[in-house]
C-alpha cells in the first residue's frame, strides 16, 4: 500500500521517534513532518531500529506541501463530530472501516494526525477527504499519538490494493472549485455555503472517485451551468421587451 | 470483557506508564504486574490521566500469583515459532483471530506481555493456553510493549462477551495432570513426553474447553486407564501361569 504519514506541528520528539518505529513495524516507510518540533536524541531513542525513518523524514512548512501527489487525505481525530461542527468531522471511520473503503484501490493515501494536544486546526480538517475516529471509551478517549498511529497502521497493513486508480488530486481539485462556481451562479446563500461546500467534499471524499467519474460529474455541472446561462440570457431578452 | 493484562517483569517504567494510558482508552482497568521496575516520576508522565490504574496496578512475585482466576491464559509474542519449538508458540493467532475465538465466551482472560528484551521463558510459554502474535513487517518486527498493548486492546475492545462459561482453570489442571499421568502409565518415551503435553495444551487451549467437556474428557481418560490396569493384571495373571 502507498501509505504517507503526516504529523502535524507534532510537540514531543519522543512520540515522532515513536511514531518511526511503529511505522518501520508495520513495513511502512512514508514520513512527513508539518513544522516538528526539534528532533534530538530523545526522537532517536524512541525510534530505536528506525532511525533511517527518523533521518529521512521530509520536513515541510504547509500541510499543502505535505499532501502534495496524494489522492486520499485522511484525518485522524479523537474527536467525533458535533452538531456544530456536523460536517467537518462526520462521518468518522473507524480504521476498520476505512480499510473496507480503502480496499481494492491503487493511489497514495495520506493519513494525517494532528498537534498532541489541539489537534487539527479546523482549515486543516476542511483539506481532509475523510475523517477517521479510533474507538475509544468515553472515560478517557485521548490516545497518544504513537498508539494511535501504531493502531491504525496495524489496521491498515492488512490492506490489499487494487488496479483501480484513483482520480488525479488536480483534477478533484477542479471539481470542487468547479462545485464552488456553481454554488456562486446559483445565488447559494453565503451563510450556507461553506458549509455545504464541506459537505460535498466529505461526499466525494469517501465515494473514492475515479477518473471518468470526476470527469463526468464536471460534464454535468458544465452542463447545468450552460442551460442556466442561456435561460438567464433569455430571461434577459425577455425582459428588454417585457420593459 | 473481563479482561486482566500481565506485563512480565518490564523493564523500562515509562512503557508500564504508556501502558495504563492505552488500557484506561479502550476502557480496561485490569493490570498485574509481574516483578516490574521501579515505577516512579516516568511512570505517571506516560500513564497521563490514567495514573489511577498504575497506582490500583496489583504487583505480584510470580506469574501463578498473576494469573490465579483467569480461564483463558494469552501469551503474545513477537517472535513465531520454528521447527525448534514447535509447539511453544505455535499456532500464533493475530489479534483479530484471536477475537473470533473469544466472541460469545464468558470467564476471565489473561493477556500476558513478556519482557522488553527478553520476552518470555520457556516455562512462561508453557503455561500459555494460546499464543498471539501480531503480524509485523520481517524487517524490524518487535514492537514498543506499549503499542502491542495499544493494537491489541483496540482489537479485544469490540469482543462482545456471551454467556457461555469456561471450564474452572482448577479443572483444567486437573485434566492436564491426568493426561500427564495417562502419558507415564503408556510408558510413553520421556523424550517426548515435554513436547506431546506442550501439543495436548495448546490443543485443548486454543479449543476454549467447556465445564461439561473437562468432565467428559477425564472420564475418558479414566475409563482408558481402568482398561490398562485391568488389563496389566490379567497379563500379570497370565504370566504368572506362563512361568
Amino acid at each position: 500500500m502507498d501509505l504517507r504519514i503526516i504529523l502535524v506541528e507534532p510537540l514531543y520528539q519522543g512520540n515522532v521517534g515513536s511514531v518511526t518505529r511503529a511505522m518501520k513495524n508495520f513495513g511502512f516507510s512514508d514520513l512527513v513532518l508539518v513544522n516538528p518540533c526539534k528532533l534530538e536524541g530523545e526522537a532517536r531513542a524512541m525510534s530505536s531500529h528506525a532511525r533511517d525513518l527518523l533521518e529521512n523524514a521530509k520536513i515541510v512548512s504547509s500541510l499543502e506541501e505535505a499532501i502534495d501527489g496524494c489522492s486520499i487525505i485522511i484525518g485522524t481525530t479523537g474527536i467525533t463530530g458535533s452538531r456544530f461542527d456536523l460536517h467537518l468531522r462526520v462521518p468518522g471511520y473507524s480504521p476498520g472501516e476505512m480499510k473496507e473503503r480503502l480496499n481494492g484501490i491503487s493511489g497514495r493515501v495520506a493519513v494525517l494526525f494532528g498537534r498532541e494536544d489541539n489537534g487539527f486546526t479546523k482549515e486543516e480538517l476542511k483539506r481532509c477527504d475523510m475523517i477517521m475516529t479510533i474507538p475509544t471509551s468515553g472515560v478517557y478517549p485521548v490516545m497518544n499519538l504513537s498508539h494511535a498511529v501504531a493502531v491504525v497502521l496495524y489496521e491498515f497493513s492488512s490492506i490489499v490494493m487494487g488496479d483501480t486508480p484513483l482520480a488525479d488530486p488536480f483534477d478533484i481539485g477542479l471539481l470542487y472549485e468547479h462545485l464552488s462556481e456553481l454554488l456562486d451562479d446559483i445565488d447559494y446563500p453565503d451563510h450556507k455555503k461553506e458549509k455545504t461546500e464541506l459537505m460535498l467534499r466529505r461526499i466525494f471524499g469517501r465515494a473514492c472517485l475515479l477518473p471518468r467519474e470526476v470527469q463526468t460529474l464536471r460534464g454535468i455541472i458544465r452542463k447545468v451551468q450552460r442551460t442556466y446561462e442561456s435561460e438567464a440570457e433569455q430571461d434577459d431578452y425577455a425582459n428588454e421587451y417585457d420593459d
